[in-house]
């Protein structure tokens, strides 16, 4: 009890738990339900895996004697944990009317109450503590697909609801664009600090640099229009080979969410309806081929992995912490502002292991390593990240073609 | 005001609607939003599209003045008829948050008022009065498929949820199978009285039959597992080639619903939830190629729609109409009980046109004719038909591999 | 020996083998190998597959004890006998290299001088002549099949290969188009001759024909293109629904084989080379759902089988026979020329059995009641049909959606 | 005509060009038609392809004026790079009877003899003997995807052919497993030779190596026997998802072209025929997600690029060069061979640019650029990778589910 790394935890988790159910708010019963695609989910589903965790992964460990909630919700919101056993199939979520959105609010009260009785009470092992925060950072992952799955629902929705009210946002010049040069070197990568990491940003190791030059910010929609207008969508030889076959068989003119109302009037869907462009914010919702055969027409390329994280520990950066205020839409960068957090930046690194990984023991070890493979790395994390889930060594992943996310371009070279 | 048809419509409607919403009776907002397949629709996207048919058809046609209820609605709830104009995709109805369940019983209260304002009101036209009675006639046809739709939805959901508390149900005998013979010859096919029907149950032709003979009640469970029993689904000297194809590609080894317990013990899910087969029933829920090889395991054959018909118009048939008790599951047919409408009862005839069938003028037009290829003729209604919505005439008509709906086997020689 | 119907077969046997070996004059060796989509054959396939038959059906039921020519092609050149065990998958009939063509023509020339030392000794069975009969038919349709095949192949292959010189025809008007109209009445229908017919035509059968009309000649190119001048493929209320979802899949636009090669230029593919379009052919190459579209669009409707066959053995079809000089390609109809037999015409009917129909006994009787479903009837045969093997009671069966065999439009009324 | 390195390279052009035909010795006509799978292509495709790719990046570029063999291979026979043009689709290279197999050949005796015309003439410039050097590069890549993409071929067609008569060879023990350590540390990775490179392989740049241990020999038979008999197909726990997903939906249980033909006895196909498997030879046609799955199985992993590079350049590999007598099927590994040379092995590195990459001025710049995204690198060539054709730094590149080549497995740890 008097265990203060057992006491942080226990209010981060409190936080956590509140932040996810403030999401929630406004939103229907009916809007809860929605599978719009077999890579997203309900927001019912969300709500009730991320119970689950903690409920599977902490809750059973402690006390296995306890019967859980209900038994068919260890199979019903599994995501993919093998270890686990039986899962529900993925493209079918949107299936599940029963439990009710009552039952699973239910369902996460009760985890709250047996782990607030948990983390309230007799210290416990260190082992468990670190479930414990890999449930909260599990937690605040499922905000974010929260958000990128609700907007890729309410866009297919003709009557395109807004999911929040626009800010009033202070009119203000965007950055120029430079290039900010970094002598590389032989350098440390990966987590090595005493807080909180995947098992993905580990271990730390060297990595040999070149001198290379990064973008001050990210590609605004400005930049990117001239890249649409110069019929960058139509010209194979900026693309990769997969990439201009996705391009021609998804028929990819413009970034996702985009559309033209006339000839020169482009809106684009967000979750605070829908609105005109505005040049000055950063590019989003494009694919990695998109990304990258941007940076080659502009004559540059995507940065590394590790160039990325040797800049955001460096003087450069101005902050290492992306913005603070969570928001729904990527905001044009200010010149005095971070270098980064408005949107994912794609790196040409493939998402692989370090050099020594190993995954965490257990199921849960099935959280990151399995998916080493066909995916590439993304950096920075974006408006719907939630405050204090990132660290420069963050790595996130999605498949080349995935644009749902809030996925930007930063150029290197 | 005084118009007699007129007010036997407005019964008729009023009693239609009200049928329709006895069947939500016990579901949840969420139950209502579930697409669990292509083929199936939402409860919501019915009860809306039932509506859409008589504010489109009828009050638009006589009232083009009065505003819509929501402009939205002409798009989002439009089926398949192109000459209305575009249509939400029809795979995506499970995305429709919004409008709310609640949106969409205040869209039905609304056509409702108006079209007691208008039925109550001075007489209207023939012209109308006959699109009111396909409207009638089309929201029946609905009610049946909310209940097949609501059947595949909950079969997906592994807490098969009950729809309703299974009938306490006398034990009787099944009849015994006999064969009736029948003359044949010249007979008249098709609707010929002064009541509703569908336009492709018109006009009213000869067809020359020979001497035949027709099963006296629908294959059952019993003798549908003598054919599982000996390999008929692993015999392709049995099946239609492209039905062997089908059941290759699809893995069938029993009827939709049936699932395998223990080596000899079977259950199937109903809308009573999961029960174990009752050999008595009629077997339901097979395609036109299951039903196919069955008929040529057994040496005999499925009767064409003229056969059919001219034995549900004639004295063997005791009753030309069907049970009337209305059922969520089809029930083992008493020796003394009407010859059908439990299950329907595939046809060998691909569902055409009759010689001189011209299909209905304007929009409506599109109702059925446009369907006409790839289709295999139901005939007789099931457990989930509406009372009073079948004639001898009826045509029903699925393509060869539909299985969601209760259909089942009538043998002929 | 002295047995004329066997002389008869024999002559009839030797004459066919003859003509399909002057189908491949001209032809190398690679352009037997080809197979340019799973729906058509290699050349070298057809020649095995016409020879298996032969061996497996007739040799193999005589003299059992014969080795056959090589035991692999017992599943080699099956091309969906079940009856007879397993088949090498039809997609993947263009892999085989070996055996070569050399081989296949070795095996040919056994299969003639076991079944010449057959026919030219002791007689035989009637039963086993009954297969030498089908024996030959089959080798004739896979003679049209060569060259339908072939065709598709070589329009494929961007070098537009010509497989003969196009013949120098005499210019000559085309007969105008008229309805000839017919009482219809109690008609016989199917074949009742003592002569060769397909299972599938059996048994002569009553059926009833309200009276109607039907077109003096085919549709024409002329005719076709004013329905694409008219936005025929652009207007979804002149389809059936399913024949709307193919055009837009498949971007049909223009009949198969055709291309523009200038806005008001066009030319199509032929077996004699790329040829401009002739107004005065007819149109061919088309599916199902075109000829059904067209028809509607022409103020018509495509006839039944039933009509087709009442008309071709009246007095209205000037004669029975379609034309006897074989081509590569249909030609203009000439004002005194026969009623049919320049393409296929698709008919309304489904391709159904006929009441009583039973198939032949063993593995033949795969050879059509197993496709009864899912196709619709062609009558009248085409420029590719080899001459003698046709009679009013003839059907040809293929899906709604194909396009490669030489299939074009009759209306009727 | 006295310039030394023109004058080597007009020697190797006439080597490899003879090389190739030399593999073609034995096949027929038909043999040389077939594509058995959009990845594939025919063999007499790779022999017009290869000639295309001199006449159109060396022939054209010094003699612009002298007319194509046939302008229309420019179409025919470009595989993939936009730059110069229109393709014709690789699925359908099968397709193409015409030109004939004797026409080709002719092509490349055309081209070989503009050449020799060439480079048995006055001195060329650097660049352009730079583009004869890759065309002879490029020639030996395609000798050895005759040979893997007819294995295909040949084992698509169920009368197995052989190749070649299987060579009689010495009984030898394989050699024993053992894991040779390396230091690592800051090494020099990529091409830095004044010999021949590809552009994929540049520029030389610094890798930073933790301490690793690499094995002896790659994985035998018996040893990848043993991961079979521990249900290693069967184990989720052991793949990366998308490796368990290919390996479900494929239905993968053992490597390409083995078959179980008793319970114990297990024969693979080979370009020798038909054959047991030799428990001492190299595992090979293994996925990269089976390499790796075996990898966690065998309690290691696979090598970096990097690693592999590393050793390969050191003293614990007996040999840089690969074995030198080629083969149409790995050999076992005698104690006192090479360290690599008869099988491709997987390493754990995405195909990616090297730092500082530029490809290829040019459309020869799509050799290899374009495709660095979603493939696995493999190094170290197999015993169909032409003499000569090799270097430490040589990058071959293949999607992780690709088994037709000649890919097995080297752990590290």
């Amino acid at each position: 009890m008097s265990d203060p790394r057992q006491a942080a935890l226990f209010a981060a988790f409190e936080r956590a738990r509140r932040q996810t159910m403030a999401l929630i708010d406004g939103l229907t019963t009916e809007d809860c339900m929605v599978q719009s695609m077999p890579d997203a989910s309900p927001v019912k589903w969300h709500l009730a895996h991320a119970s689950w965790f903690f409920e599977t992964f902490v809750l059973e460990a402690v006390r296995p004697d306890v019967p859980p909630f209900d038994p068919a919700f260890r199979v019903l919101f599994n995501s993919y944990y093998v270890g686990v056993g039986e899962r529900h199939p993925r493209p079918e979520r949107g299936v599940l009317s029963r439990p009710s959105l009552d039952t699973v609010l239910g369902y996460r009260e009760t985890v709250d109450a047996r782990m607030a009785e948990l983390l309230d009470g007799p210290p416990q092992s260190a082992r468990l503590l670190d479930l414990v925060e890999l449930g909260i950072h599990h937690e605040q992952q499922h905000q974010e697909l929260i958000l990128t799955d609700l907007k890729h629902h309410f866009s297919r929705n003709p009557l395109r609801p807004a999911y929040r009210p626009p800010p009033t946002l202070a009119e203000a010049p965007v950055a120029a664009l430079s290039f900010l040069p970094s002598d590389g070197g032989l350098v440390d990568i990966g987590h090595d600090g005493p807080g909180f990491a995947f098992d993905n940003e580990t271990p730390r190791h060297r990595v040999w640099l070149e001198p290379f030059e990064f973008a001050s910010r990210t590609v605004t929609n400005r930049e990117y229009q001239a890249f649409i207008a110069d019929d960058g969508y139509a010209r194979p030889e900026l693309w990769l080979s997969d990439g201009w076959d996705a391009c021609q068989q998804e028929g990819w003119k413009v970034p996702l969410y985009w559309q033209r109302d006339a000839p020169e009037r482009w809106t684009l869907f967000t979750l605070y309806g829908q609105r005109p462009v505005d040049p000055d914010e950063p590019v989003c919702h494009v694919s990695y081929y998109e990304a990258d055969a941007y940076a080659r027409w502009a004559g540059a390329r995507l940065p590394t992995e590790s160039e990325w994280e040797c800049v955001a520990r460096s003087d450069i950066a101005r902050s290492a912490a992306p913005r603070r205020d969570a928001a729904c839409h990527p905001r044009p960068q200010k010149p005095d502002g971070p270098v980064h957090g408005d949107v994912w930046e794609w790196t040409q690194s493939a998402y692989l292991p370090y050099p020594g990984f190993k995954p965490a023991a257990g199921a849960v070890g099935e959280y990151n390593g399995k998916f080493m493979v066909n995916q590439m790395v993304l950096r920075g994390g974006s408006c719907a990240t939630p405050s204090g889930h990132l660290r420069p060594s963050y790595r996130n992943f999605f498949p080349p073609s995935a644009r749902w996310q809030f996925s930007g371009i930063r150029l290197a070279r």
